[in-house]
């Protein structure tokens, strides 16, 4: 490859991260300046964003919801969190048995307390009041003697409601009120991968993504709090609840390949180019399939590489106003 | 310290850290909001904003810049960039002699070919139009055998015009047009810190971070290219530029303390505070000094964790419209 095609190909591969941020991005970067949504209130407290689709349904229960021109707000005549989840789980419930959303099909009864801070008990439902979800991300990884920095991906159950089949993080998990994040780190890694608290002692924290998605199946604002793990060489991950079909460690520039290929969950990309960031594989010079830079100084300033980062960070803990307040004063801090 | 105790002062160290992310997005969060700035046009594009004490000296001169209601334009009749830096210099000198703006105090006739793709010459005047400066970084860092991470930083030097003796990174400097962002690190980390080639072969690019200060002396849009590079424990650090007072090894605690004291450079904090949460030092369970989490699941989930992570990278390359066009079109990949 000489000078101007490497240069040309580094420009094609970032073009591609950027595409994919501006994909798991859709509805930060064009739905929220749209300006078609309705900030959905709670207790005086905007906690989310509702759809024109979703707030035709919901008008149809003037009871439990009231619209407005700018927002749908759940009546301030119910009293407390079980007055509220009930009447919110009526409505839905005959939204479901309605088909109405694609996003209902999949409800499971599963309860995820996680919810309860916005006083609703359905975590799959976030996505039709754009209510921030948050999760724990595990990368787990091998320096491998002769691959170098080798990743352990997983393919998710064909039988999952969604994303099925496609390649996915080692280990994510929804977090839930009444586990630390640092604890659902710890549930979710030994559920998924059956990592040992002895595996475990490795476990760095390394920051937070935040994205915000969109797609036919509502609004995805997500706050993901990011691990790493180091693991031996011979450790194989081994899944105990049935939600992944495989496990394979990739080498850092198949892991690029997989990222960039169709077959990867859009919404677990921010975690693997974050993690490819910080530990230089994706950098201002070099975004190419996992090449070390050789010559310094050989190539271009990258000037949309801190585009690129600011993208897997979108301001998502000031985009509804007071959302910090609700966090401290109604829910998951006060769980403990 | 028992479990409530301890639970304050997390959550006391935290509020620090955001108080001081604040502080460094003093622009960000408060004077962008107020509306008050101008746009500043160049070719057509928007690379800055000016403040209105700004503006009213420079309405002065009508025949280099159009004053209007929400934009300063650069006269679009300069045809090239000869013609356009000529006249800002000769207005922003004859400013200087009036002795209108601290930051012109310091003006050092210096030409930072970096500034040229806005046509202006002098770095030092990017406050006055809230250009966008863009520098690298380098964290200095050692796994001491005892003392676990340490990290190196600089006492600066007492003469300098900004910041003068203020405690600050390893290794800093703005980038420059001709200079690819590697470069830059190579070069200032030999002459800030003698770091040889030898040394620098365990450089790690480890991302951005991205801020927007506001002081007396101006608006500062800043994007720092970040590197990480281990130290062996008996190098230390040797200055060849007579920028620094002098280095100093210290425990990740005491990295805590120096940058929430008042001795360190505001702007600097956004770098060492990134990489203390990439190296899980500060983190969603224990953002103290620097202890690592002993019980897992003790401790709450910190939800103003992200919204830190957050103010490190706030989205400065989508505040300008067309920001990237200008960089990609006129000045610093086009220019190596």
């Amino acid at each position: 490859m000489n000078d101007s095609t490497a240069h040309a190909h580094h420009r094609r591969t970032m073009s591609k991260f950027l595409k994919l941020a501006h994909k798991f991005n859709s509805f930060y970067l064009n739905g929220l300046q749209k300006k078609e949504c309705r900030a959905f209130i709670v207790d005086g407290i905007q906690v989310g964003l509702v759809r024109s689709t979703v707030t035709i349904e919901l008008s149809r229960y003037p009871n439990v919801f009231i619209v407005n021109p700018n927002s749908v707000t759940l009546n301030p005549a119910f009293r407390d969190y079980d007055e509220r989840s009930a009447n919110i789980e009526s409505v839905l419930k005959e939204m479901k048995e309605k088909k109405l959303f694609l996003t209902l099909k999949g409800w499971r009864d599963e309860v995820l307390t996680h919810a309860s801070f916005i006083d609703i008990t359905i975590s799959d439902l976030f996505s039709l009041f754009g209510i921030c979800n948050y999760g724990v991300d595990i990368n787990g990884y091998v320096n491998h003697p002769q691959k170098g920095l080798c990743i352990w991906l997983q393919q998710r159950s064909l039988t999952k409601q969604t994303w099925p089949g496609k390649w996915d993080n080692m280990v994510a998990g929804g977090l839930s009120v009444g586990n630390s994040v640092i604890h659902t780190a710890y549930k979710e890694g030994e559920e998924e991968a059956s990592l040992t608290p002895d595996l475990m002692k490795n476990l760095q924290s390394a920051g937070t993504v935040s994205f915000f998605y969109e797609s036919e199946r509502g609004l995805f604002p997500d706050t993901e709090f990011v691990f790493d793990l180091e693991l031996p060489p011979d450790f194989v991950p081994r899944n105990q609840d049935n939600e992944v079909e495989k496990f394979e460690l990739v080498t850092a520039s198949e892991t690029v390949n997989r990222i960039l290929s169709p077959d990867f969950k859009t919404t677990s990309c921010p975690v693997i180019i974050d993690f490819l960031i910080r530990h230089g594989i994706i950098n201002p010079e070099n975004v190419t399939a996992g090449l070390k830079l050789e010559k310094p100084g050989h190539f271009v300033l990258e000037p949309r590489f801190p585009e690129l980062v600011e993208l897997l960070h979108v301001p998502l803990q000031s985009l509804y106003k007071k959302c910090d307040n609700l966090l401290t004063e109604n829910g998951l801090s006060k769980a403990e």
